[in-house]
């Protein structure tokens, strides 16, 4: 019975130690702040899946030079993909504002998901080439976002994983795009600080909602700021107009022969482009990078979501335009990035459902355009929120589309390595338990022979929330029953 | 002790053996699939209530001749009334097409909460007197709806009672009756596959908020999803263009001289027409009757509904026309259906709260008719879903007022006679438990006397979820008794 | 250990006994029905905070003249500030008709937090200065919306405080305000009752949802009932028209020469009089009056709310007439009140939320208003329900914003009173328990050494899901218990 305790806690604890990442599994014990150290040699091939399993005798094996450079090769890929967990570990040691970069980087990387400060670098840098003005205002925005998320008191966890920040990029950039006063007109700043400064209260708030659900808020807060601020001022306001959107009342005539087959392509990187509002297909290039290098499975289904937007627009009739410029792809893409190995671990039932969900949020992504256009409002990313939701709120009884509980939620190679030692765990758990089961089985048997005098009798009647507890204990002898809890 | 153990069993077991319907209680071992057995003669009277006191006595009597003719009547009655399930029951045995059938069938009556294929069947029969189009529409869309469902792996159960076809349908027939393409237009088929399709994945999304509540999710899926539809193509797409909707302006004077009374009291079926997207008034009929051999109490709150609905519009100054269209009825149809009798069940108070919600959806209806025009679009059964979950949800002390749990919730009828077993089993249990109390003291005397050494305490209060649990030992010898928590 | 039970049992018992309020502490025995009694002296100093804490000795002291009479002036104060409990307790042993009364001058006073006859009445004179047609609506809505929750038998506790009226005067005074027939238009009050009448219905059902996260349901009912009713009719409906709203597609240029300093001061009290729809700033002026002399604390953030919705007008470039209406203030001056002090307790964290949920309000205020515009309807105190369920959503991990459970709120001097004497109970009750620790295990060894028989006495008190263990071992030789888990 204690060794299945034992077990369980090991278990556990497997998965919290685990979390300093699968680099510094060979060398936790002589690791020093991020320094490569080429000596001790790693016989691993496949960088995810196997990383994290530890092959007990590698040490007794003699590397070879290829073994060798492929270890260091590996070391370098594992500190720089993935989220980055000794990077972060080694910030935690240094001075403040450092740590605040770290988490502002972080913030904007965790639009697309994406916990790692490399990929937010990358992405302000595709953001400054898009618009230097449109990259200080995010930039700005994630700041106050993570300050006020200080202020507020929230967890320091999920701030330091950028958890805060994402709604501020968005505000602090979107801000910037709808805005109608052109660039560089400084008194944005002010609402754009008060905007994203009320991002971690609403956050917060609707956190204590979707908890109930074990549900993110994905990008929501964003939404509902953009959208207030937005509707709040109008075009027509005089300190900080928006730019004029109409609901349309006719659609051009399509004619086929006029569709542009690069312009397609090209839409497909825009379409990633524009999850920051960015149009140009260099930047979505950029930011596809940045997905790379910390989750290749993220990165395929960004691809894909974007890939079924532009589908869908040609599906729909949409005006050409509107293809070419990504706005049916964003929505799809972060949609399908949820789905298909975030929040659900990466089956091919998962990965069926993330493209319905691309397809069912290319849908939706039409019709809110269409409302919220009554009102001025562009779409922002209602579209996402609200397919992703509701695929995540879906329950079934096939066992190959297993929803992560949030707080496992990393990234998708991450998640499928832990949903792995889970099966295994369980497995092995099970096996353990017969075993005990026959064990305590024989051991009653001999109590029983022995003394003869012992009877439990433990009624467990649980209609909704009435617990009827009846225990009898007669025992005229020694006796060590150890009913533990219900389950059992 | 144990007795009452086993009185609780057997009265849990009773209800769900019980499930197994209204009729077969007499011949549960001599049941021949559907083979109507006329040997066997039940002297019952009234159909729905007695059907389930099992009269111990009554192979004692020598059934009269006019006794066996009522019990051959009711039986055949008890066969094609309520859910059917004697058919449900012989249907699993059939193969695979067959049973879709069924649960198509199902599915297209459960729009008025009818679990029945036989309902289902007229039903289809009305749909294509109305429009051989739309009932096409209507079958494909239940079908895939159903399809979509089985894909998924949702509950068998649930798929068999038609509970996910029943969106399906509403889509299938309403994307048709709102297209402006016309009739035959053979690519609308494919949205409505695509949205059918759609139908399980929103119904169990939604299902997962709802249950928080206990609370069904009516027709909610249909509503976003064919609103979704309509308002993501427009009435200008090109492929899939709708019928315009515009938000009015003003109201054409009305004379009261002008009022035809025939066309307003036509108007009470074409309300219940309307539910299905019908206007014709045989239609509707045809609908009343399909209504009237599952469900008499369902029947009758469906023409309180209609004419509440039709004098509501009356009230408001709503144009005559849309009266006679039975636009103002078929929310409350569905409104007056799901409150008398089938979520609550039926008393005198909670059929009074069935009318007070029809009215209430009526005004809601001709308020959410006017929004929904400002985007171009109906107000389906919006002011019904959003009706019957705000009556669903009220909390009051009085207990004539009694919701049913959602997954005992069958058809009024079986409601009202599974609350009067439940009502009379508490009755009987209380004296039970008075008997055993009496008996138990008895016996603790005479323990008491003998070896004057042990105690019972075991009180059980259980206000909300407070659970006190106080259990005296007072054992003479070595004992290592170790109280873990409150469930043991 | 018997003591600490003892102890916290009486503890509970305080906080119900002392329902009763503050003034009553000192003459329960003697109380005669609010005869003033002017021989007990009292020396007490400051009205709220030490009204509560009985001084022990005081009847030893030989009251001074001075004191007797600050003794009679805080005994007036007490009975007619705060909620008036003393009247209420009288109250209930009158006849029904006057405690109808009195529920519907509470329900008047609700609806800016105030359970106080006294302050309805004040609120009923206001508004009589202001419309007398008016007047009669709200009183009508009050009335019907407490009598249909007496006829749908909700909590009487709830009724008797007003919480069933307050959406009912708001209800009869905004279709009133809004109605486009001018005013003593008789056939108004048939709609104004159906709608107060339906409030009962719409408040419980909202509470059901809201309870889940104990919220409270705010305004929600009267502004979902005022809107169904002004959408479901129009302003071209031929029996109740309403006014004209539409969505403004331009604004005029805003000169700050043009500025009326003396209007804008007196949008202060004009934007707490727009709480009832009145834009006269004596029924304003009344209105704080009403306020003070039941909670300063109330009237203070009522001023605050009402300045900041004025500052966030002129910041947004909002017409002057739109501000000196009044129409920015309303809503925050109900979002400051709620947040500081009456659902938080009043700190200094929680004084400045409330301040920052008031711009929040403002912000969400202009944005509802233009949304709202579109289709024909007010902003009514929408935005004041989303911004406070938003800022009460929120969790932080500072100690300083200490949320108030649903329900113990009564007023901002009270919850103060409640929060300290909890504080201080905590810190007493650790140092008794510490105290009975050392003395039990003292007890316990005696009891070992002498009798060998041991005690054991758990008490788990949970919150939320309450369990309460109480297990008693009276065994006579060895015996080792081992009370498992961390709640003992």
């Amino acid at each position: 019975m204690e060794d299945t305790h034992k077990n369980i806690t090991s278990f556990i604890g497997y998965n919290k130690d685990h979390k300093i990442s699968a680099c510094e599994y060979s060398s936790a014990q002589n690791f020093k702040e991020l320094e490569p150290l080429m000596a001790n040699p790693i016989p691993e091939t496949s960088p995810y899946p196997k990383a994290l399993e530890k092959t007990e005798h590698q040490q007794a094996e003699v590397p070879s030079t290829f073994q060798r450079a492929k270890a260091v090769i590996f070391r370098m890929v594992s500190y720089l993909s993935g989220d980055m967990e000794v990077f972060g570990e080694w910030m935690k040691r240094q001075f403040f504002l450092l740590q605040l970069l770290d988490w502002v980087l972080r913030g904007a990387a965790q639009v697309v998901f994406v916990n790692s400060p490399l990929s937010g670098m990358i992405i302000f840098g595709g953001l400054i080439l898009q618009n230097q003005w449109w990259a200080v205002n995010g930039f700005v925005g994630t700041l106050f976002a993570t300050i006020s998320a200080l202020i507020l008191r929230q967890s320091r966890e999920a701030i330091a994983a950028g958890l805060y920040g994402y709604n501020g990029i968005l505000v602090g950039l979107l801000m910037a795009v709808f805005s109608d006063k052109g660039d560089w007109y400084w008194w944005l700043l002010l609402p754009n600080i008060v905007m994203s400064m009320a991002c971690p209260i609403v956050s917060s708030a609707l956190a204590s909602i979707n908890s109930r659900w074990d549900l993110p808020v994905f990008t929501l807060p964003f939404n509902i700021l953009v959208c207030l601020h937005m509707v709040a001022t109008g075009h027509y306001n005089h300190h900080f107009p928006q730019v004029l959107i109409q609901p349309r009342s006719s659609l051009p005539n399509i004619t086929w022969s006029e569709v542009d087959t690069a312009k397609l392509f090209r839409a497909v990187p825009v379409g990633i482009g524009q999850v920051y509002g960015c149009d140009n297909p260099w930047t979505g290039g950029i930011f596809i990078a940045a997905l790379f290098i910390s989750s290749p499975i993220t990165c395929l289904h960004a691809i894909i979501g974007s890939t079924i937007g532009m589908v869908s627009g040609l599906a729909l009739a949409s005006p050409f335009e509107n293809i070419y410029f990504g706005l049916w792809g964003y929505n799809c893409v972060l949609a399908c990035i949820a789905i298909g190995g975030m929040f659900y671990v990466l089956t091919w039932q998962s990965h069926l459902l993330a493209i319905a969900c691309a397809f069912f949020c290319a849908y939706l992504s039409s019709a809110i355009t269409n409302v919220m256009s009554t009102f001025g409002l562009p779409a922002c990313t209602w579209p996402f929120c609200l397919s992703a939701l509701t695929f995540l709120l879906i329950t079934t009884e096939t066992k190959n589309i297993h929803k992560l509980p949030l707080a496992k939620v990393t990234y998708p190679e991450k998640n499928l390595t832990y949903f792995w030692k889970m099966s295994k765990a369980e497995k092995a758990g099970k096996l353990q338990k017969h075993k005990q089961n026959i064990q305590q089985a024989e051991r009653e048997e001999e109590v029983l022979t022995e003394t003869d005098k012992k009877k439990w009798i433990n009624q467990h009647l649980n209609n909704n929330e009435t617990v009827i507890n009846i225990v009898t204990f007669q025992p005229e002898e020694d006796e060590k029953p150890e009913p533990e809890n219900g389950r059992n």
